[in-house]
């Protein structure tokens, strides 16, 4: 695998590298009404995330993305920037929530922090994480808070 | 709105139309390879949802298809055919549990069932319904569960 001084320079993280309270930022993403769309199109056919008119009429009063296409892209800011965890993001699920609806032109960020870690008895090089998230948009608003277990890998050479 | 008679012909329900039991079931979506990874480069750009070489060599022992993407198939079946919800699915979160990945080729279909109604005291035109859905292979392994809360309007001439 690889051994602790590659830590510094790739800055991924293993089992050994976290704990509770450690917070990772990521950077961000501007969503606009045409990936609202296309998104919608593919996953979520509705028309308050396909037609302006329709949405406005709706209870949002505008178009309003997916959640699941807020949860997409907060998956793709702790992938790229947010969550430096060695192996990769592996979720074995969690709890999600939208206390209010993503619009066209908000800037999404994500800070995700350690609430806990529990090593695997039956798997030694191995353990679980609960992290959880909060994605905002511009003004700070919440629009996505996440709770979820993730599997992370303990390093090889660990003693 | 519309009337109970329309009920018969669109198969909408309104939270009167609802009952704990009830269940409803998709249609199925076949997903392959490139779905998963189109899906992963735009959303979750990692190895064991991209590479096939990488796959193999990862815990999953080939390719798997982002959680948040059986997440997003299985809004797609709901909206379509699994779910019909009057004025749409508005969910306000929930939890998700991913027992197994997806993998290419999997036929998924969506079981949803209603676990709990509550009608709203301070919107006296909408309550909070209580759904449970399981995503399923060919196999009828359940490859995702999912508990979410959502809006349902009630018929506007509701006595």
């Amino acid at each position: 695998m690889t051994n602790s001084n590659e830590r510094v320079g790739s800055a991924r993280f293993y089992l050994e590298d976290l704990q509770p309270g450690q917070r990772f930022i990521s950077g961000s993403h501007t969503i606009d009404e045409a990936q609202i769309k296309a998104f919608a199109n593919q996953f979520d056919p509705q028309p308050f995330h396909l037609d302006d008119e329709a949405a406005r009429a709706s209870l949002f009063g505008g178009l309003v993305a997916s959640g699941w296409h807020t949860a997409a892209i907060t998956m793709r800011l702790q992938v790229e920037s947010g969550l430096p965890i060695a192996g990769g993001i592996i979720g074995a699920g969690g709890e999600i929530n939208w206390p209010r609806p993503t619009r066209p032109g908000d800037i999404l960020r994500v800070e995700s922090e350690v609430l806990e870690i529990t090593p695997s008895r039956s798997r030694p090089d191995r353990g679980m994480v609960t992290l959880r998230s909060e994605t905002r948009n511009q003004r700070g608003e919440v629009l996505q808070t996440l709770t979820v277990k993730i599997v992370v890998p303990r390093r090889s050479d660990a003693p």
